[in-house]
């Protein structure tokens, strides 16, 4: 499917929703560039999903979106169960303006609903000579807390975006469980094994099947202790501090928390200055020999942005069950689809 | 060894060397709590090393410690080459005095040396009932980024301290780097295997035999490709922003580029709710039912604080090799050591 079409396409279900042109394009841009970034797991296999969350009265298409709390480099906001895309764009944007007057701009969420990809909030950060920083906490509860056997907290990902005065920011995007949960559904589907390391059964003991999941099991954390520290620590900053709630084991969609930070690289130095320092550092680590069974090494967000260019294209491929969903979506709301 | 007879042990000789009292003390208290805490690759297993740098003079005694940029959030600090513990103090106290007014403060710092245990930064935030976040970039390179096969990366740490409440805040503190090297070089000299995923040799490939560190090696990143996003972002921060410099690539010896921020949570809400919050959500965590091979869920800094209650009441377990420096350090400045 062509970009441009995918896009009108998402657009104009958001707008027969009721939801604001430009709202409407901000909520479809976030879940279409996932697609074109190769991360389907936040692209349009969701848009079923924030159709239903619409339609059944969970996501408000004209939020009163509020600042509650506010300082000269901080705010908390009540997004009033509006599209987390349209709740976290404004987030960011209000993020980006304290930091420019005030070198930091951080700024916490509370009632918001799925905000999709994260990086794509730290990259408008980048986009504007900024460095971004969001976390968000994410229900249901898929992973177990280090050396536990049962499902405890959510795949709580991180993102953090940094200019580089070139095309592309160098951009981290990911969640702190080893891989989302789809990665293993896709395999439990295909009948397949998943690696070891990737999942616990229900007595607590690694496997390999990925339908011990279902079954009661657990996703493990990335890089054991450790990245069960960070998921503990996004849980209480963006759970905890801004009031949306914990996942520690939430047993059901509750949206997610959020925090989002913007940092003025002028206050530091010269952008020029700064971005050339970025620039060296990342050609250095590019520079390095690779490794058995590796091609050559890249920088956080390089793979994805390769992903971009050649489905910008060749067109998005849309997996067979997706593509019979949307068309579902469709003819439900009497929108064509090219 | 008791815990206060190490701690004037090191904080007379570092009085003896020209440090003024007070910064001796919390230079001694960096380390010496490191050892408590059983964290003693980053104990008095260093004096040696900064007595060093303070006689050939890379470290300055008494340093013109400067803000050279300044915001209502934010500060950068130039540490003029002094001790790092006195230059991270300073800029803790100050990025907790400007969240304390603004709900947000964060500085950097350059010219900074080895800043000791991060812990002990973060923690101090939480201690005033702030968030803490402190991480820094480290040298030389011992880590091969994701795919390649060659040294580029330091191990580049961060904590995070979060209030509780109650006795010890939550606290995350560690290397990004799968293992310190430190455990590498243990293994090596007790001609132990290590277990697989810790080095590759020097032609990428892994190994379990420590010796090949040192041959050329490289240490991997915890978490894969993850760990190693996290750790050249906190290289494009510490080291790039403040100016202190990146490691990516670095050969030698350049001291910590270090970035800190603290966060009031009464800008978001009530110190009672929050902290109660927090209690909330790690209680649940320790509830977790364990998995095989683990006694119980434990939070981040628990292992730690227990270590430190037993050390406290029963003394500090110092290893030979370690105690026969700290007596030529003792005998050479004409200090006792019980």
């Amino acid at each position: 499917v062509k970009y441009e079409d995918l896009m009108d396409f998402v657009t104009s279900i958001f707008v027969k929703l009721g939801v604001p042109e430009e709202h409407a394009r901000w909520t479809a841009d976030n879940l279409v560039t996932a697609d074109l970034r190769g991360i389907g797991s936040h692209g349009v296999a969701r848009l079923k999903r924030y159709v239903d969350g619409i339609v059944n009265g969970a996501v408000k298409t004209n939020p009163n979106i509020q600042v509650v709390r506010e300082g000269p480099a901080y705010a908390l906001i009540d997004g009033d169960s509006g599209l987390g895309q349209v709740v976290g764009r404004k987030a960011m944007e209000l993020a980006i303006k304290k930091a420019k007057r005030n070198v930091f701009g951080a700024v916490g969420i509370l009632h918001c609903n799925h905000i999709g990809r994260l990086g794509a909030y730290a990259q408008k950060a980048a986009e504007k000579n900024l460095i971004g920083i969001v976390a968000c906490n994410a229900s249901p509860a898929w992973v177990a807390p280090y050396g536990g056997k049962t499902r405890m907290l959510g795949t709580n990902p991180v993102s953090i975006a940094i200019p580089t005065g070139g095309e592309e920011p160098f951009l981290m995007d990911f969640a702190t469980s080893i891989v989302a949960e789809g990665k293993v559904r896709v395999k439990f589907h295909e009948g397949k094994d998943i690696p070891e390391g990737w999942v616990i059964d229900k007595n607590g003991r690694p496997t390999t099947k990925p339908g011990d999941l279902y079954d009661g099991g657990a996703l493990l954390s990335f890089g054991g202790h450790k990245g069960y520290a960070i998921s503990l620590a996004i849980d209480l900053i963006c759970g905890a501090l801004t009031g949306a709630g914990c996942m520690v084991g939430s047993k059901t969609w509750i949206g997610n928390g959020v925090f989002m930070m913007a940092i003025d690289v002028e206050g530091f130095t010269s952008l020029d200055v700064y971005t050339k320092r970025v620039r060296d550092a990342l050609n250095l680590v590019r520079s390095t020999p690779p490794a058995e069974g590796f091609a050559k090494v890249m920088v956080p967000g390089e793979p994805e942005f390769e992903s971009k260019k050649k489905r910008l294209k060749e067109g998005i491929p849309i997996p067979d069950p997706i593509w019979d969903e949307i068309k579902k979506v469709a003819s439900e709301f009497g929108v064509d689809i090219k």
